[in-house]
């Protein structure tokens, strides 16, 4: 019985070990298993989460450091997605149950009322060279303008050959006086378009170039005093918060096709409840996260499947939700004229090359799938997911109530904890058709039909 | 050769199907795989990807929705973290590379200067029964204090009977009037200890039932008129935004132990570059997302690895970030009297039971590694690898720069892409100690060393 076994603390207290990192993957292992009670059953359970072709393995170990196996996040797929009026099947790797399938049922429900559109607003990257400097800004506004920005240019020219092959490349490279919120704090802020790669390393990599140019021609002019000179370049780094990398996503129908079918609520009860929990999520902070949470568990999932880097999304939703000053509900609604609109407007820095996209083999299938989308495709794809997951995620809350699909998912759990029967499960999930779930009550049905007063009679 | 390999659409276009999530897995990957270009490799492909197992996939099968297979995520370990004075080998699932050993090398570091010294500062949870009243606020603030906040407690017991046994339940539950933000809106603003568990079900039923209560108590209620017992639920919901489930870490040294060892920099040279780098992080919002997502690269991996829901989490820390109405820094530094402090305070819901904390194999075996900590326990252990993580990444920043490291594993990735033999792997990553690394470069060294002009006369 999983769900009342004792937990055993290690047999053995971790201590500092050096010379971790050049240990090989089963060292590292064998060390760490050591610590646990059955060391074996440890270091085997871990193995079998091995693929069995060691040549893939090989590459997934190499993804990261100190790799000794693969967590599996559940990669399921939402048909039905109908976007710019062509037919997607979406990959979702996610751990949380109700996710995929609250996605499905929303494309679903599109699917007849025109499905998704959506439209790139801009697509522009950012990054940094931030520094302080002791001098007289005029002059060097003068220099970067008259003689140091076209250097950058071209002597990153090797850095942005193939970028610039592809269409893409710096944009734009400006000096900004930061000195009114921190003393001689100064940026060069270079914009970049980096077609479908995420471009992180091309922006760090321009960035540094940047500041190697920029410091030696100071350095090297008559312009400049001693004091100016000493120029001190604090860090070079590209931002993640890239409000200019921005999609928008929307679903648009009559108010009157949006009555339910089985007929629980009127069209006018759910557009009435569902603009006022949307505008709560616009003005509450205390539900706008939770409102963006979600969103973000359709938009993760999509972000992660396809090989992207979720945090970095993360990172910049949410800076954008806060932009007005107030934490903020990425979508809205409106109604007019009898037509009901729900959309969200969310950056999306995304890559469909580089990183791990042509590495990862599940990534490789997830990308496939999606017919090999360009990053602005990837982009309204994943702003979709996001938008449907809201929209599900409203519809339950204003209607039945988000408890009913989640209790049905912890009732299976905790069946699957207790192992058991088919038998079991059926009598106990049919008692919980009318009534709350709790632990305790589960564990006294299982045990009321297993004849025994407590789970530890079972052992 | 992967890298250059013609990316073919799919050979059928996607069109869209009903009951699909009625067919079973097997169903379900033939008629997904029956639009790639080779069926077979693709349902190949992906069922490599499932456990040797059946019962253990289908554990993770049934996680989430339309699972076909499993994404692997790499999981690596960092050892040598000093918490509060005892030892930790950290569980990291993660698809960045430089993560793991960025929080290695902190522990590390961090080890010999006195460790991680961590403060929960208070774990209460929050969720809203948000609704609509047209009617008298001093009547219902008075019937809700008098007859029906005790009512909410007592109707409740049965679903906090557990949660009370273990020393959590209901800590107050409060009505709040926001008809200054929206025209009618009020809300049951409710409070909650979840003890060992991130608490999402029991807070949903808990505030499912507060609405039940509420309804019907005003509606017998002589006291109201009939548009006044027209007072409509709008959503019953937990926040995710819990700035009250607040820990603190820190690290603390002399500043002469900043000293690197290497000599590459004085400590005061690096102190002062820190000290800029975190200001800057304070008060400019492009920066502070970077920032900030550095140090969600630590906390997910040990969310995920834990089996928590890092979307969550993510929401979380963000809206955090912008309480004070701008963007800021999660983490803060000061020097004071010759000693270098450098402190992160983030709000962190986390549970170590319930939800799949002890269905996925995976997640138990990184909390037995853990020596099974309770929540309070483990969010001190996130909230120092998140900390570690910054401390890692501004170095690396204010240092040599990031992009060192980085473009070490980018070698590395192009150099799988290519198949490259281990000798060619030594030299093409001798020749770019000194250079910037470029893929253009890359595949020329490559070639040259195959005695070819392209990669396609490699095919």
């Amino acid at each position: 019985m999983a769900i009342e076994k004792k937990r055993n603390p290690l047999v053995k207290d971790m201590e500092s070990i050096s010379g971790f990192s050049k240990l090989s993957k089963e060292a590292k292992m064998e060390w760490l298993c050591g610590h646990f009670e059955n060391p074996e059953s440890a270091y085997e359970m871990l193995s079998s989460y091995w693929h069995n072709d060691k040549a893939v393995q090989k590459l997934h170990d190499e993804f990261i450091e100190n790799t000794i196996s693969n967590y599996y996040m559940p990669f399921g797929v939402a048909p039905n997605f109908l976007i710019n009026n062509k037919m997607y099947t979406v990959p979702m790797a996610i751990e949380e149950s109700s996710v995929v399938a609250a996605a499905a049922k929303a494309a679903n429900f599109w699917l007849n009322r025109g499905g998704f559109k959506t439209t790139i607003i801009s697509t522009t990257k950012i990054g940094h060279v931030h520094f302080a400097y002791w001098g007289d800004y005029e002059k060097l506004l003068n220099f970067f303008e008259g003689h140091v920005k076209a250097l950058l240019f071209s002597e990153a020219e090797d850095l942005t050959r193939n970028m610039r092959a592809r269409g893409g490349g710096i944009k734009d490279i400006q000096l900004i006086n930061k000195t009114d919120e921190e003393p001689n704090y100064y940026q060069l802020y270079a914009t970049f378009e980096t077609c479908d790669s995420m471009g992180a390393n091309f922006i760090n990599s321009c960035l540094e170039q940047f500041s190697r140019t920029f410091k030696r021609e100071i350095e090297n002019s008559d312009l400049f005093t001693e004091r100016e000179k000493e120029l001190q370049v604090i860090m070079c780094i590209l931002s993640n918060y890239t409000p200019e990398c921005l999609i928008r996503a929307e679903v648009s129908c009559k108010v009157e096709d949006l009555e339910d079918e089985k007929k629980e609520y009127t069209w006018q009860e759910f557009v009435d409840k569902f603009e006022k929990a949307v505008h709560i999520a616009r003005i509450e902070p205390y539900r706008a996260t939770t409102h963006n949470k979600g969103i973000m568990n359709g938009i993760d999932s999509v972000v992660i499947a396809t090989g992207n880097d979720f945090r970095a999304v993360e990172a910049c939703a949410h800076t954008y939700a806060a932009k007005s000053g107030r934490y903020r509900s990425l979508t809205d609604v409106k109604v007019e004229n009898g037509v009901f609109t729900f959309w969200i407007e969310v950056p999306l820095s995304l890559g469909t090359v580089g990183g791990i996209t042509s590495l990862h083999p599940m990534v490789r299938f997830a990308l496939e799938m999606l017919g090999h989308p360009g990053a602005q495709e990837l982009m309204a794809i994943t702003a979709v997911v996001g938008l449907a997951q809201n929209f599900s995620a409203l519809r339950s809350l204003v209607t039945s109530g988000i408890q009913k699909g989640h209790m049905k998912m912890h009732l299976l759990n905790i069946l699957n904890q207790l192992e058991a029967t088919d038998e079991e499960r059926k009598s106990i999930v049919k008692y919980f058709e009318h009534d709350t779930v709790t632990h305790a009550k589960v564990i006294e049905l299982f045990c009321e039909l297993r004849g025994v007063k407590s789970l530890a009679e079972l052992k």
